[in-house]
């Protein structure tokens, strides 16, 4: 039995369909999409001994999901709030996986003070999305952090991870898809080749709403664009693909 | 009537299914291709007076398509391959349409003697897809030319076109998928913002075969990602979009 003693009372759990994991989230704050699932998803972790960073964690969603569909790797999540870490990590100890898991608060632009160069094997992220202050803010300050780059930008990221990847490890991230030539030509300005790209459409014909990136550290130029993504089916339903990435119960946002 | 004594005994004449344009090809050197029609479809002519310029133009195929689909513009398509351009001036005589489309022997390396900066307001190409001199050859040299990086780069071509191109010209080029990082890197680094994205992808669910970009000179970032544009139903059969692109007509390859 998960020690629910750990969750107060403006938050809820959620069963994240894998192995029993749960995750701790305050529905006023941010709670995660779609999005955090599907790259976690799309960055495997190989063996055992991997170290794994996610950078601006929020809820803790990408390490504990990775955790839970892996069943391997040492995994440190990182992010500015300090509150959504205290979440987070009673989120991992709710999960009983302590030990492989570490929820740490720091701001990303200060990485060479806590983490050697070429530390990580993968490095993971769901950045905010939107360009500076641009577009409207939401009330709640987590939200505006998590989706508008205030704390950092994507430059910070990138330059970042680059010191902290090994070389020929993995940076893998969800954007959006109007950002994707900034991803790309960033990137490669800090020696991360980008190798692997998926579309992923919300329905079949439609426009892509968010894109997957796997970049390589010192990676030598070819991309490979995989097949697209698609989520939802004609009828509204989730796609099979969806559906198995889902633990295939079928999850509804 | 078309004149045909324009056509050599070891040339063939196919019809553009489009106003009908027809365009002379000798089967023993090149025959354009699906990608050179979707560029031509792609890369729109909104007025009169634009100027457009097709970049290693082969047969000529895409500034006739294009002169056949808009009926306005003024076009000039150059290749390094004297016998190619000679063939091509024969196809634009063919049609009747020498007051529009002009053809000429050039290297893109010496564009400065050839165009002053700004002159075009549209600037397309299918350039070759392979890097340097890798992969196969292909016997006959105007192959290799057309399919192989050995006349001219990814970066000849584009530092050309941002000299050429006007403020807020375009650049359209179709090119293949795992060449993404090298366009958008080489664009942006050259002052042309892609702006547009579509990825071809031969049935639904398999991995794109080729990618349709326009890059405008002096761009804000931001990219749009189009809807997928699939060539085959299935069955195998032309999906609608591409019997629409072949004039309704159901062109086999």
């Amino acid at each position: 039995m998960k020690d629910l003693t750990l969750v107060r009372s403006n938050e809820r759990v959620d069963d994240l369909e894998r192995n029993g994991y749960k995750l701790i989230q305050n529905p006023e704050v941010f709670c995660f999409g779609i999005d955090a699932i599907l790259l976690a998803h799309f960055a495997k972790v190989n063996n055992q001994r991997q170290k794994v960073l996610d950078i601006g964690t929020g809820t803790g969603i990408i390490p504990i999901v990775m955790h839970a569909i892996y069943g391997k790797g040492h995994f440190t999540g990182i992010d500015i709030q300090e509150e959504m870490i205290e979440m987070a990590s009673r989120s991992v100890k709710l999960n009983e996986i302590d030990t492989d898991v570490t929820m740490k608060v720091m701001d990303i632009k200060d990485y060479k003070e806590h983490f050697s160069t070429g530390y990580f094997d993968i490095i993971t992220c769901n950045p905010p999305y939107m360009k500076g202050h641009a577009g409207l803010k939401n009330e709640h300050p987590s939200k505006t952090i998590a989706r508008h780059e205030v704390a950092c930008t994507l430059e910070d990221i990138i330059s970042a991870t680059s010191y902290m990847l090994k070389y020929g490890g993995k940076m893998c991230m969800i954007h959006r898809p109007h950002r994707l030539v900034d991803i790309f030509a960033t990137m490669r300005q800090y020696n991360i080749e980008p190798k692997v790209m998926r579309m992923i459409y919300p329905k079949q014909g439609k426009e892509p709403t968010m894109v997957l990136v796997e970049g390589v550290k010192n990676g030598k130029p070819e991309l490979r664009v995989q097949s697209p993504l698609t989520v939802y089916n004609e009828d509204g339903t989730y796609t099979d693909e969806i559906n198995e990435i889902y633990g295939k119960k079928g999850r509804q946002e």
